[in-house]
């Protein structure tokens, strides 16, 4: 694949005013308890009160709606077990054009009844990476669909900055914005924007170290994926894009790591503080905070509070 | 007990006045997909987010910050298990006098936690109302302190009222307003200012079957107290004081009660498609709404929720 170039801020503010009638602009919470804990001054951007309830919908429907007729004709596909394919289902729908998700046999039932509430379509197959990119083949080849990656694209990364941009237009004095990392989207758009609204603004992701592909390829530079990582923070086991990476290497400040216990932590402390609630993943940049206090000491600190699908039959706490 | 005088509406103004600088003016959320489900256009303001986590921050501010200095002087003293500790608790530490706590020596410990984390000095009695008494007794004969119940008093029902204000001027034409009833304190306080500032207005509250209580006296016109009521709704198993039985009686439009099912049921709706943490007792209006649509079909119903104060490590459901 031929690394693209990055993104622009005007790419980002086209995002903006292209999908700004379908999503929500989320509040901006605060607790007067986080802050004592964490000797900072913490701005939590609600992304868990979006459109299926995660940042997602803003990539997807930023490069659904960029389609032009022709292209979008035949629909859209991707493989996902997450939100990214609750996203793409929602913005199809918006374009009255079918949605192709390719869904692994064992994904949670929560997640495939997201996907089906909003009219995509789904077709099952086994929980391996290769069975899952032959049934994106198949059905890109069937159907003419036009595939809609998850987070490794411009239009993906572009509708995930407008996160930041709404971020920082309402608290502008922002010493530092974070979001966690995964498969890089969300993080290098909110790289793009954040540096330029406020250069000297620090960008700081939050990784799981036990899925800290992004943390080893800013230290050395190179792109290293992880294999098959575990962790609690099922939205960031994906790794770096090439597109992702560039942006992250030339954009970001640091990365911190954060073990699962810290995860758990953090995210039931949200849910007892703030009465919201965030998935595992949503948790990562505050649990970077608490474990890292001097840091942040005294600063105002803008968190991105990426998403709130949770199974509520199963807390990582019991 | 002399039964005393339904406080007024200007009561209400001047508690919003006396507590605005120390508490959240709570957000209003809407769902599409719960107005989807219901068949009514729902509004729900947040007390969840409220200071203490409920809306006795409210009640238990303008009680306390009523009181004369002398009166004052030798702190304030409740016996609770509940929200109205904590808040009593806060509202003493914003005084900078102290707060008496009795608790059954079975309380939850995280709302022993929360009485403690805003100073409260807390006695354990036994888990019996004589034994709560008896220690409330002895602790303001001992220190002098004020005892400020938790409903039953025209100052804890005016800041319980507060919230009624705030929600109609955010939101001037609704139809029906609701919140759940347990002692009537916030039910009372929010027909008064429903009713003052939007006379066709209808007040609805939400009970559980199993401590109907509210249902009954209303229904029947006597005051008929529950014993021993168990719900998962904790919130809601006092029964009404004469005061609020009087206000409910001449300012309330119905009563609908809900079985334990349908309370949890409506909880889990709240946490997953709002992503907000609500009590089991807070649940208790929306789930009247869904066991009568009819009656809410095409309105705006605004619906107070009450509070997040759960039990992370037990969930209902689970």
């Amino acid at each position: 694949m031929n690394i693209q170039n990055i993104p622009s801020w005007d790419d980002i503010i086209d995002a903006s005013l292209r999908i700004s009638g379908y999503i929500h602009r989320t509040p901006v919470l605060t607790s007067n308890h986080l802050n004592s804990l964490s000797g900072s001054f913490l701005f939590f951007k609600c992304e868990n009160f979006q459109k299926v309830g995660a940042f997602k919908a803003r990539g997807a429907l930023n490069a659904v709606l960029k389609l032009s007729g022709e292209h979008a004709a035949s629909g859209v596909a991707t493989h996902s077990s997450g939100n990214h394919a609750a996203a793409l289902a929602l913005a199809a729908s918006i374009r009255n054009i079918p949605a192709y998700i390719v869904m692994p046999s064992n994904a949670p039932k929560v997640k495939v009844e997201a996907v089906r509430s909003y009219g995509g379509i789904i077709s099952f197959c086994e929980p391996t990476l290769a069975a899952r990119e032959e049934g994106l083949n198949k059905i890109t080849k069937e159907t003419g669909a036009v595939f809609i990656p998850p987070y490794n694209h411009p239009d993906i990364i572009c509708g995930q900055g407008t996160a930041a941009k709404e971020f920082l237009e309402e608290i502008p004095d922002l010493d530092v914005i974070m979001a966690p990392v995964g498969g890089g989207g969300l993080l290098s758009g909110t790289a793009i924007a954040a540096k330029a609204m406020s250069p000297d603004i620090k960008v700081i992701a939050g990784e799981p170290e036990n899925a800290n592909d992004a943390f080893l390829s800013f230290t050395s530079g190179q792109l290293i994926p992880s294999v098959n990582p575990q962790t609690i923070a099922d939205g960031l086991k994906t790794s770096l894009g090439d597109l992702t990476f560039k942006i992250i290497l030339e954009k970001t400040d640091a990365i911190l790591t954060v073990s699962e216990d810290e995860i758990i932590h953090a995210m039931r402390l949200i849910w007892e503080r703030m009465k919201i609630i965030i998935e595992p993943s949503c948790a990562v940049p505050f649990a970077a905070v608490l474990a890292n206090k001097s840091l942040f000491e005294g600063k105002k600190v803008g968190i991105i509070l990426s998403g709130g699908n949770v199974d509520l039959d199963s807390l990582p706490w019991l």
